[in-house]
């Protein structure tokens, strides 16, 4: 071991405090999540994805000045390279989209005008540019595998906006715009999650913002992360094609010791204040599509996982119903939560970089003896 | 905070025992290095890639039959799906082979046959697969962007040979492929140095081994971990083009409070046991083609740096000289060490999900008060 004093952390690092930051603040206990200091329920009934990407960014709520440029210059972005679509073209049928989103996302450092530049202005620059260009991917990429034509960006919509139309080919109702809007804040960032701990990592040893972001998609990708909400979704779709009861499904899934998607989480010892909005959300939606069935699934599980597991549910689980009915695939689920933590992750490499260290910890050797006797191939 | 008591790291997690792992054992006083219990010099002295490819994979040196099987599994996959090939063919000629390199790998996930599983059995194929593919990957790359025909493989030969052969068009010479055989061995595996961590932490999300090999190259990239080779050797560059004199040419970069890379370790406080070796492989490469200049004025530097700033030189300071007198273009050097480090890579993503625990630390909040009161947008 090193000469400095070794702390042996607990398995995972959990409640290992690894790095400061100024971006995220999180009390797990009384189930607070705040953005520099701005609290998530304000934030999510009163502001824009743009405004929270400002505050993330910049470290304050933007003024209307601001604002606007910020919009501009997000709204700008809106380009990508003609070889951006050839690559989501060569992509197979049946690729998942998380690995699409993580290779493209790696190629967008080939097209990047800074590519070569790593400093502070050049990794803000980097943020918007990635911002914008991951929505446009996402919905580009839904069009192209389903032979559907690309749609031209509209540079007057909202980030939000923008990308539903992308997607959709028709731009969305300002309710639609508004609680994709409301998803985008919930998921902007969230601390040391995984993935921006991924991201912070890969930045550290000064590589870059594209190398960062392609790590925090990987990241994201799995299951006990932002995998999580497809992962929901599936269950609900069984239950509904199997005319299941959704209690007795789960009480199944427990019985094969399964592990139900969407509860519990590393941090939250009560409610997810996220989970309070999409629940709302979901409901809401259900209610003016006319179609409710999702939401009292969704809500019955909860109630059952409540009382017999203790468990609450987490961001994942009302988004899965929360974006089925706003006409996203199941599967553009974990792509969506991307689209929007790439705010966060982003504001965390620039706070990496800000004030830099290696990030480099060790591990406890507990292999064969050192030194194994080493005995030529041919009398093994 | 959560309810877990809290450990507050140092900073970069230095001295922190991030997890338990038997795959390498790091002695930082004594300067020792082994794989699962085996001395680095025993290894680079007796074995090859391909048996320590096994020992990391398998955990025990092979015997006859064991390293047969695997250097046929290995020499098996090599081959690569045309669209990589046309993936490498569309990388702009200014891009960096990094990250090339990091995006190539990423669309190789469309193509595994194993890709939907995350199971032990697959995920050693993986590791196989991945191993054999990263060296093609680098070797077609770099005669596509230099306009040259691809190489096809021979699969009677050693992994080092083949890439070799692959780079060059040519077989190499026993000396050539033993001294890139030692590199390989010697760069395979370096405990939880950042890109392994990055590696894990990926993985540790029940994503998946491209995920995290992706996350991993980006995160090597960094001129604070593997792209330091690279950046020694155009410090050797510079001196010869200016026929400067190397000590006075570092001690002019000391003196603008320049870092020098290839110097200093983390974890080591006494000399690098892989710069023994590659310091005597770049001293008898550089006799034996008859040019000792670079290996020369890598010596005056380290002499001086070890005196002046009490530093030793780390891997990658000879393996700038070696890979140069190899015949191997500077910004392949990082590629290079990607080449040997996916073993070690795959190896501890074999570990982690074998017993997996979500990988997710803490931030201290030192941002703005909490609660920030909110000010409407046309109030600011």
């Amino acid at each position: 071991m090193s000469s400095v004093t070794s702390l042996h952390a607990p398995k995972g690092l959990e409640g290992v405090v690894a790095t400061t930051s100024s971006i995220c603040y999180i009390d797990g206990e009384q189930g607070v999540l705040a953005y520099r200091g701005y609290d998530i329920h304000d934030l999510a009934d009163h502001s824009t994805f743009e405004e929270v990407c400002h505050l993330l960014w910049f470290g304050h709520l933007p003024n209307p000045n601001e604002l606007k440029v910020l919009s501009q210059r997000l709204a700008g972005e809106r380009k990508l390279n003609p070889s951006i679509l050839d690559l989501l073209r060569l992509a197979p049928k049946h690729a998942l989209p998380m690995d699409v989103l993580r290779t493209v996302v790696s190629a967008l450092s080939f097209y990047d005008p800074e590519y070569d530049r790593n400093d502070h202005d050049a990794n803000v620059s980097k943020a918007i540019r990635l911002t914008s260009q991951l929505a446009m991917i996402v919905a580009n990429y839904d069009r192209i595998r389903k032979g559907k034509s690309v749609v031209e960006p509209d540079r007057s919509l909202s980030h939000a906006a923008n990308f539903l139309l992308m997607l959709n080919g028709t731009a969305p109702s300002p309710t639609a715009e508004r609680a994709l809007d409301i998803a985008l804040i919930l998921h902007a960032d969230h601390e040391l999650n995984a993935s921006t701990f991924a991201a912070r990592i890969t930045a550290a040893t000064l590589s870059d913002m594209h190398s960062a972001v392609t790590s925090a998609i990987g990241t994201l990708k799995g299951p006990l992360h932002g995998g999580a909400n497809e992962a929901v979704f599936k269950i609900l779709q069984k239950i509904v094609a199997e005319s299941a009861d959704p209690v007795e499904y789960v009480k199944a899934m427990l019985a094969e010791k399964k592990k139900i998607p969407g509860f519990g989480h590393r941090v939250y010892h009560t409610e997810d204040p996220r989970a309070t909005h999409l629940r709302k959300m979901s409901r809401d939606l259900g209610q003016s599509s006319g179609d409710s069935t999702w939401f009292e699934y969704s809500q019955a599980i909860e109630n059952f996982i409540k009382t017999d597991k203790k468990l609450n549910a987490n961001v994942d689980f009302y988004s899965a119903s929360t974006y089925h009915v706003l006409g996203i695939e199941v599967d553009l689920f974990t792509p969506i939560f991307a689209v929007s933590r790439v705010s966060g992750w982003t504001a965390h490499v620039i706070e990496q970089l800000d004030d830099n260290r290696l990030i480099r910890p060790r591990a406890d050797y507990i292999g064969p003896v050192y030194p194994q006797k080493y005995v030529a191939l041919e009398k093994r």
